[in-house]
């Protein structure tokens, strides 16, 4: 029961100029579940990613990084589910680089044109075989329209597709921006998320796009946390097309590099976002704000201890105002000089803690109030300089306990 | 359900001469519960211990530290259970001090001779007055046989009350060691557990009890976790109440130092695996072994990563081999430079991954059956350096989340 989230319609997402997409069910693992899509990249696009800090980086997310190191002009992605060709050494990234070769056969393109993603069940070997047979029907149905479908394509536990969409002009041209995300467990991206792709027309100096996706996902999916769970698989990746005829973006510090960038900060933020919001189990959407650190990376360990704590989410699960467990997550999220008298905690508006004991003014009907909420704001302020972070999280619930204990049957 | 673990019996656990115990009803946050605890120690008894490094640490850790730091001789340990006075403030400060000076006048020392423990809901005034009103029942309960009411009068949501004993011999006199624990969830000490206090009556010079109770509190209250959540109000006494004949012990090298400290690590450890045993919602015990380590400290990032990752957890639960969640966990617990390759996984006696892909000799029947077992050991061989090091944790079961979402009601 994902939280405030809809299912995106079709005809919202705008279809990006230089960007074809197409799905197909390969039966990776399962039979009749779309799990095969392929983003198909006109000549001239730019392509930036980050991925998983996770050491135990799957095969396709090695290949990835190898492709895109090595300067080839990227020409299409392949994205398979229920499999993520993870903990499988050596044979996993031969498999990785067929499925790229397979595709660049059809395409007749180079291998190293061609980046693999895989998201599923870690350590089993990847049906090459099944992936390869789907190519054709996957790329028979690409299509620019098609963006609804690939959200579909590359769900796993994830309960709603999830898509966002925004046009802007930049200087009198209309700029698409349309993205997609799936992920609902194993969350806590320290790169970005299980897998996100944002594309747009805008006509942006390929040098910029590494910087910015870094900083975008530094924003949206490196704020996000479901369950403290690094994926072997995390993967987000931004495409510029260069086809909606502004003059080219040489700076994000340019007014129309600023515009570019707040949009698409809005979509990535949005399908981060939307990850949270189906988070396995998740019934609370929590934003967690922590202030008056000394330093942003002070700010987010905090949130992060707050946001991990099994306790702080299974009381906000019953909606149950325990909230001396946030305080305890705040004082053992290892800032050693922390001091708990200068410490100040705000549910919504409601002013629980004064300089590290109960606000006499506080009391629990308002707390409960806030509590039963379906979204929830946080605010922790420390006392100790001027930085601030924001990080989203969701409650813990039998649920989630449910469909992890069962993922594999 | 505890995991393989039941209530001690009184007549295992030896009387420690010098060591006198009461336990009353106070109704301290609910009625016919025993619910408060005085240790009475004679004259010469010496007492050491560490507590919890959450920075939001209870009012209770910060009287004690304080008290024994003053360097006066401790006569009392009062514990009450219903309130953690943890989150408080100054108030919280003043009620921890009003606690033992009603005790200290019921005995007739000074307040700074008595050490305060709490455990219960955080950032809730301490009902003072009922501890005060209790303390007569109390100490009028005294005796050294009441280690196993202790063990009662100390629980919270724990199941099973925890208690360890053991007589050893040193230089032809029989030295008793006896100790009890609480907790069950609120589980990753960071110095010591929720509360664990264990006695004995070896003759040990004073000087020797710090490193003696931070050494074994190394090896077993801080090697337990149970939801990574380090509570506010951890601590872990010694006490030596020199009563038992033979020579002093003045070195820990000493073959009667080794002897003892083995002892008292067995008692310790006893205690500290009991929690996990008891940890809320448990239905495994699992023993995280990281070898092969660089140093133990990273071995012990490596076992905590696993022992924290809820998908972990909920797999063990669901007795499912999904061991590439192990994998990915070792792969986020933050060793930069941790080469996949090298990784080696076993579950108890079967070799599940090598060299960092599925070992092609395992098979998933073999794997289902270790995980059906209630004790399981997961080793994991890092193959960079010759350290290890062990932790213990349990599974994530439904049965948590409805505790914890349930406790205060």
């Amino acid at each position: 029961m994902p939280v405030n989230l809809s299912a995106p319609k079709a005809q919202d997402l705008h279809p990006v100029a230089g960007v074809r997409i197409g799905v197909a069910e390969a039966g990776v693992r399962k039979a009749g579940r779309k799990d095969l899509t392929v983003f198909l990249l006109d000549e001239g696009a730019s392509v930036a990613g980050v991925f998983t800090e996770n050491r135990f980086c799957a095969a396709p997310v090695q290949v990835c990084r190898e492709h895109l190191q090595g300067g080839s002009a990227v020409r299409a992605m392949v994205v398979n589910t229920g499999n993520a060709n993870a903990g499988t050494g050596a044979e996993g990234l031969a498999r990785a680089r067929a499925t790229c070769a397979a595709l660049a056969r059809e395409l007749d393109v180079d291998a190293a044109q061609v980046l693999p993603f895989s998201t599923g069940v870690i350590m089993e070997p990847l049906p090459v075989e099944r992936i390869e047979a789907g190519l054709p029907a996957a790329l028979a149905d690409a299509q620019p329209g098609h963006w609804a479908r690939a959200a579909e394509g590359i769900m796993t536990t994830d309960t709603l597709p999830k898509a966002a969409s925004r046009r802007v002009e930049i200087d009198g041209r209309a700029v698409s921006i349309t993205g997609i995300s799936k992920g609902a467990g194993m969350i806590r991206p320290n790169m970005a998320t299980m897998l996100g792709f944002i594309a747009t027309d805008a006509c942006i100096a390929s040098a910029l796009l590494q910087p910015l996706v870094k900083d975008l996902a530094d924003h949206s999916f490196n704020r996000i946390t479901i369950d403290g769970d690094t994926s072997t698989n995390d993967s987000f990746m931004l495409v510029a097309t260069q086809r909606a005829g502004h003059a080219p973006i040489t700076s994000l510090d340019s007014a129309q590099g600023r515009q570019l960038r707040a949009a698409l900060l809005e979509v990535a933020q949005q399908l981060a976002q939307a990850i949270v919001r189906d988070g396995e189990g998740a019934t609370k959407f929590i934003t967690l704000r922590v202030e008056g650190g000394r330093t942003g990376e002070e700010c987010r360990r905090v949130a992060y201890a707050i946001a991990h704590s099994p306790l702080v989410k299974t009381a906000f699960f019953a909606s149950d105002p325990n909230l001396g467990r946030i305080l305890a997550a705040v004082g053992y999220a290892g800032i050693a000089d922390l001091d708990q008298t200068l410490i100040d905690l705000y549910l919504d508006d409601v002013h629980v803690a004064v300089r590290g004991g109960r606000n006499p003014a506080y009391r629990e009907e308002d707390g409960q109030r806030v509590m039963k909420q379906s979204e929830i704001t946080v605010r922790v302020v420390l006392g100790r300089g001027d930085a601030a972070d924001t990080v989203w999280t969701c409650d813990l619930s039998h649920e989630y306990v449910t469909i992890n204990a069962d993922y594999r049957s």
